[in-house]
């Protein structure tokens, strides 16, 4: 049932509770793992690699497997699931933390099942540093591994960040990581700093102004996010992306720069489906044929007419 | 010596002091009309109206001419020229003003030089509204007319501004005016509220993350900005793309949708040379072959690869 390339994902999987200028919702499915696999499963089967308490509901399993995403390597253990709570400020592009109650996720040592280890695509989703190390030391031979961090390791666990930084091809945070990774507010200056910290390609996320690509040989490619009338919730949006974006590399199974670019128009694309809506109600629903019509109008509007594709 | 589209624009020429967070300049010429001058001067012949004091000196006079800038329109009176100090946050996408002193502004009639008032291609540059309106009411058949404002008259001019605003076929601001105006924090539907002020289309600034552009059917038309290691002085760059903008409209005279999205381009890649120094010293020394080099790097930047542009 697994096809070639499905992608091995690492994260979290939540209960989150949101507030938003507009509303307030709580205990809804979330996680950084769930985000990415809802996304990705768009593409091709998903291998999800994570921690749930006894209180997580049958419904959302059911969910998971009839998405294509393989649970083998979902642990259930005594105690409850990881709950986040966060508050968003009137822009919807800055956001707080309220609470953080680890859980089930204190006790997680992930161990993949052997057919896992053999994993082409691997997403190392936002989760602790250590873990994200634990799972790369029982990959075989991966051939694009791409991670994501958050503000808190950043701060508290920056030496072991540093350490998966070694160990991917690919880095995708957001600006105000990125920022605060390096110190700096000036984004290129950002990013040829973090190059530094390894040999991987970095994608900075920019909310709702878009996402830009730095490679280890400064190329750069920038793209603006698709303009939404309406952003219901942006939590998981940069899973979403993540998960549009190695969705469409595995499922095409090259990694050169155009296909590259063309990833992070797919993950660009799925993020802005993720936003509007709480929790995945928008990615569930989400089907191939809507990302394809979205994929479109972005183009349109935001690529100059092919025979004016000339420099005058 | 005027070829048929020249642009006239009215608005400040200044002089400016500015802090950044890494130099301080004193007394550098600035002002809205100057930037808008000296980016558009790249595509056509400019005719200025605006006013300065008696302490302008000829040396600025004479290098405005060098530029192809027509001075007829441009009145010297007694008194001090316009002066405004403002202050760069760390960032550089947020400024303050320190001072600002009118001197003879106050006293500015515009009266245009009567082959101005045939002029096709009109720029408002950021000036007083009833200043706006006093120009508008002196051209006989204007093909083009865009405009600017800021902060300043969408607070206490705000009747004025709106009666540019029904004379206007374009009207280009800053993203934080354009919430300033609406009340809201969610661009696309700041941008339909503000597209019922008028029948004009609308491009937003975004400072370092591009512009956008919302017409009346909807039509929607996205660029990020041009990624820069060295700002310099964000000042003059939202006249700088309107320079580059209408330069290139002017110059090719077609206002068809496709032509204009090109001339976003344009004036994006030439507000990018604008912040990269202070004053106009960047948009002085620059020539047409820079700006070509560095449009085709951004349309690698940005556009997908041609074989690409499908849709899977």
């Amino acid at each position: 049932m697994t096809r070639p390339n499905s992608i091995l994902v690492t994260g979290t999987v939540a209960f989150d509770s949101i507030k938003t200028p507009l509303a307030e919702m709580d205990e809804i499915l979330g996680g950084s793992a769930t985000f990415f696999a809802m996304a990705a499963r768009l593409f091709t089967t998903v291998q999800l690699v994570a921690i749930v308490g006894n209180d997580f509901p049958t419904h959302h399993l059911k969910m998971f497997d009839e998405n294509g995403i393989d649970l083998q390597g979902l642990v259930r253990a005594e105690g409850s699931t990881f709950r986040w709570k966060g508050e968003y400020e009137e822009n919807m592009n800055v956001r707080h933390t309220l609470e953080t109650h680890l859980n089930v996720l204190e006790q997680f040592d992930p161990v993949l099942p052997p057919d896992y280890r053999k994993s082409k695509y691997v997403f190392l989703a936002n989760i602790n540093p250590d873990l994200q190390l634990r799972v790369l030391d029982q990959l075989e031979s991966p051939k694009l591994v791409c991670c994501d961090t958050m503000n808190l390791w950043i701060i508290h666990q920056r030496s072991d960040l540093e350490k998966v930084l070694q160990r991917v091809n690919m880095f995708i945070i957001s600006e105000e990581e990125a920022f605060m990774l390096t110190k700096r507010t000036n984004i290129v200056r950002a990013a040829h700093e973090i190059l530094r910290l390894g040999n991987f390609s970095l994608i900075i996320k920019r909310g709702g102004y878009g996402a830009i690509l730095f490679t280890q040989d400064k190329q750069i490619f920038a793209i603006p996010a698709y303009p939404l009338e309406n952003v219901v919730d942006p939590t998981g949006a940069g899973d979403s992306f993540a998960g549009g974006f190695m969705g469409y590399l595995a499922s095409n199974d090259s990694l050169d720069l155009e296909a590259i670019h063309r990833a992070m128009v797919y993950g660009n694309i799925i993020a802005s489906f993720s936003v509007e809506g709480f929790s995945i109600e928008k990615l569930a629903t989400l089907n191939r044929e809507t990302v394809r019509n979205r994929l479109s109008d972005f183009l349109r509007m935001t690529h100059l007419v092919p025979t004016a594709v000339h420099v005058e």
